[in-house]
């Protein structure tokens, strides 16, 4: 989906990081041809081979998936094969395994989470937060939707999203909300976050696109939801606030729609492959 | 350590991703000031606060450290005050938390490894390897150093790492290393990754300064140790190969120098802020 | 809106463009100060104060706005002074001026039809198209909404906005709608193209949020509008195709939520000002 | 003319500000081949082929010019075809259609100035001015040029143009410019904006190279040419001050060498071109 | 000259450049207070005092220069004293150093040259080439002046220069002029470069501006002159290939204007400067 | 050495230096092909071959080089023939050969100062120092190792160099180096520059790896080297200041391994190359 036209400069940045003058290393070794395969060391989802595969063709190298984006797979299954300079290989090696491993570190715990969380709520959405890595926002995101999950909304730019802060600024929500359809383009959704079942009923009544229900326990969101349906069928229920893969099961409430975790993006375990030179 | 006059690009980078336009959300709210309070929501070592400094403050508001970098800190301590423009605040919250979670993550997970190798290993040092961020590097780097590790080398032009692959190219380790004395700066230091006890001892002959056990089991360690340092008794011996947290104590035996740990830095546990307005 | 803080690099990018070297004609001039006055050559409304005020800053010199962004001048009107270097003003002055008047006559014609259209249908809205100049598509779209516009969607990213090319991919409305739905963050809008009133209508019973007829005629819109309705009471209605200022009061019809005008962004006629050095 | 090989980083720049993530609406079509040809939907002169030629090629396409750059077509003309995945036909165009249809604007209008003006004085030279959008400098001279314009100075390193501002802090022209002379490289040319027929006489007997008559009237002109010719027979004329297509043929005068016009760039209307997919 | 606030962005690359990560030797210091003083180890011009101030500003230090920018020195003057933090005193001292060094290096060499042209020449100009060095053509460019020479063209779009290579392509002298005439900006000069002087007639009936004796000898040159001058009495001649300081008075001849030199840039004796820290 | 993937960017902010709109000389020239073949107008070592094949390929031209890399040339050789459009050709030549020459000279004199120190002492390594032009400095460094040079350290984070100013802050130097010790990562060298004996032999006996006898006599390095090699047989001793090629011979001393020189990169005389076109 990220068009692979538009990423050249970020993996030049990502190879200068690592080589600002030279491999001191590889320029010992005679220049010869190698070939490589990169196999992973765990199982899980892959997310970022197009990205990997743009990096070894930009030090010079062939590279040749053996596997599709998004691949559910096990341990020691190979990934990909890549030809060219042993130099190019060791070169790009480091750079495409940490875009890699984080990536399907991503993605690996976001098909997690919506494969727990669809057992009991087939319907529900798992989705991502702004709690991405700097600079790498658009990969993170991207990393999400692989893994099956919601990137909800890329920036401040992309969707309103009245949080309690905001919402002091106001004599109430209804009237926040209703200066937020006024004054912002009709291409945005409006989402509200709650402190309580109180502010629930009245975002729904005040036509908010979506209500983030914050910190709400399980009891709260069951007690809450009906009442929030009533006044508004079609709003979609967001629950937030240190739900992760651990305590997901508690929140795959009926007529919940999308859960969000910051965990997604922000503690990522990184997945475990390696590069074999032949 | 790192100069702050040099890293206003990358904030500003950083900012834009989260701002390509303009907040749609604040833009409702009339201007006004507004004073935010950072908090710890967990235990553990802050690393970053120049950095958030410099973003506050570039966003155009004031900011106030209330503890010292690389402080460790309790649960719910107040880490910095910041006032201006209530916009901007919010507008700069979460790219500042999002770098300062990642680097506190960083810096506290080095720091409980330091400890923890101490214990056993008073000299022992904790190093970083090349498995950063792409695009962070610099701060991934200085947030080990801020949790009182080791950075290791920066980068491929930064000191010889001659693995298993190199060494393939040569007749000999003792070739391999005479050739990267001959052929690398005086500045650079070399180092050779061994794959058994056999390569270690030909290493220590050959005049390596440091030399890299492998995925060597502990009890291969302290075999190899004392051979070794036979050969040479100056060189430094690091240990490396999915050491963690969890299974450190193994490794933290006599005579070891460094243990190298691809998790400070690849699987990054965010360290929890928040920022409250007043 | 826009961050002043995120502009100053694409500021430098204009003033480096006018300046590769330096100004070989005001170097014959000796250093000294001077004071000048920003006055409109024509009656409009004013969009860009605070990037020109930045451009000043940078330039070094002093700016004083005297009317507020969006306002509405006659002729001659003082709109902003500026004290300095000589050398800084007349630097700054080709620059400032270009943007701000390629600002001010976006926001001009957008007020204009704003205007216009609210005559006969006061809940209207003007919205701009994707037909910006390339490099500032955020301040196009800036200028829209200071002259009482609708931003439309910012870019590819921003809304769903399925046109007949895309609907040649799938078997009917209804499926590319309901792909959509699944595929597309919860976040995001859905908006569909439609050729004729059999396609509004189909779109209408799909559930897509907004429904753009595609060069319609009056009479045809007038008849679709109802039907569109009967199917989807809430649905917003867009019309669109070489709409302008000219034509603007055949479209303005009952029901029509918003109308998108390409002219205001590809065509500008820039707002005349003058900058008179004392 | 401007070398293909230096307008990459601009043109990923403007794909990447309408591509920020990825493209959500082709995202949900199946990858699949496309073929499309881009039409004109007036007439005038087409500028910026080679641009959109890069922009496609970026984008992985394959595009085939059908006329030459600079041909005046009619309505409806086949323009380039163009063949390459859907998805990168699509993400492509919108930021093609928009540069082409600014420079073929800018062309047009240039072209029927030169037109006009040469009916009545062949040798007459049809001039841009630096009122060109900001970021677009170097595309807006050559479209000048491509409609047979002349682009002027290209800015202020380029060419010295002394005007009232300047000369106010020098006792006399004849100062200003033989300080210009003294103090400038030999390589650049002099030209002096004069208010009255007073100051371009002193123009002509001081040695500039060009004389700018900015606002006269044309009974001005008239009888200011033969007394500044008198002094300096070789002595350019430029006349300046809000001439426009409407007005151009005022100021034809024989003896007139060049008239700049800042519509050419600060006021185009966008040439009209369609991409249609087979 | 240089507009100051246009060289932000080359000065944090150099620095940048010096400090990838950070100073590792000055982090070993407490951080204090220091004062310098930046001498003149030798005799000489000083050029780019403005960008070291610059330099030191970014880093945080306060710069007073103590002499101005082209002053001509003695050995051991101090240049300039600066006071900051001990640490950004060091880490910007080797940037600004050479930097400084080559600026003034570039404007000594040019001031030695026009002051020995002028004992037989007084109105002779020393020029300057494009063989400067990447990346600081705009600086090497800037220094020239400040040692009293000419900056010749300042790039391949600054002025028209016909070479053999280009002359080839024409049937004659005159029709290259002829072309160059009616197809470049009239805000341009034409330049030609011949070989002998029939070339050298020729071009100067043709109306160039500047006529370039290429490698002539002294003796060519006192023949060609009058020669030229007979046809053209206003055309400028200018003398180049390989002249540098020791052969340049055989070439200070009656009638030469320019005479270029490409050693002033290409082969830079650095200027000695050194900075002490009390 | 350095990888040839990224250094497009350096290249193309060179070009762009070289013709920020077009090249008005060359657009007059019908496109046409050509060949050119690049000679050397003087005996030396030729450096940046293949930096020259990059920016030829940039411009779309192709480029074969005659000799490699590092090859020490008569006067009058071939050294690389191109083939491409005549336009692009002349684009090209002069910002090539502003490169190859600043490389190739540094690679020259660096040559002969090797081979005159290796006269006397067959293993003494003339280096480099950060005395390089900046926003070349990968460049310059590379230049020097292929004249067979030590690049020494690259820059402030590559290694640690304790100066004079440096220690004034400790105690003394075995605090300073035990301090560097313990607070740098293992992976850096030591080095102390050191103003007399007395300090050279403290510095040896507190075990840094190098020592930079900074402006010593050569009777004060033979009377030094025996003591320092007493405490410390292993440590580097390095000869500084002002040590040129006219000087050398007198500090080619037995036990002296380095000698650094500012003038390597800081003085450059250019190769003279051309390049003639068929």
């Amino acid at each position: 989906m990220i068009p692979a036209f538009l990423i050249e400069d970020d993996i030049k940045k990502w190879l200068k990081e690592d080589l600002p003058y030279w491999d001191i290393t590889t320029s010992l070794v005679p220049i010869k041809s190698a070939k490589a395969t990169i196999y992973s060391k765990q199982e899980g989802t892959v997310a970022g081979l197009f990205i990997i595969q743009k990096i070894f063709e930009i030090v010079g190298a062939k590279f040749e998936p053996l596997v599709e984006e998004g691949t559910e797979v096990e341990t020691r299954v190979a990934i990909a094969t890549i030809s060219g300079k042993f130099q190019s290989l060791l070169q790009a090696e480091r750079v495409s395994l940490n875009i890699l491993g984080r990536l399907s570190g991503i993605a690996t715990k976001t098909a997690k989470m919506v494969k727990l969380a669809r057992q009991s709520n087939p319907s529900l959405r798992i989705c991502g937060t702004r709690k991405v890595v700097p600079g790498l926002s658009k990969y993170d995101k991207y990393a999400i939707t692989i893994g099956g999950g919601d990137t909800h909304r890329f920036n401040l730019s992309d969707m309103i999203l009245l949080k309690e802060n905001h919402l002091a600024a106001f004599d109430s929500i209804a009237e926040a909300i209703s200066l937020a359809k006024e004054k912002t383009s009709f291409s945005k959704k409006i989402e509200l976050e709650v402190q309580n079942e109180k502010e629930a009923i009245e975002a729904a009544k005040s036509g908010a696109d979506i209500i983030m229900l914050d910190n709400f326990s399980p009891e709260e969101v069951k007690h809450a939801i009906p009442k929030i349906r009533e006044f508004n069928p079609d709003v979609l229920v967001e629950l937030s606030g240190n739900i992760t893969l651990e305590n997901l099961q508690q929140y795959t409430l009926k007529g919940v729609n999308l859960i969000s975790s910051g965990s997604l993006t922000h503690s990522v375990e990184n997945f475990d492959f390696t590069m074999l030179i032949e």
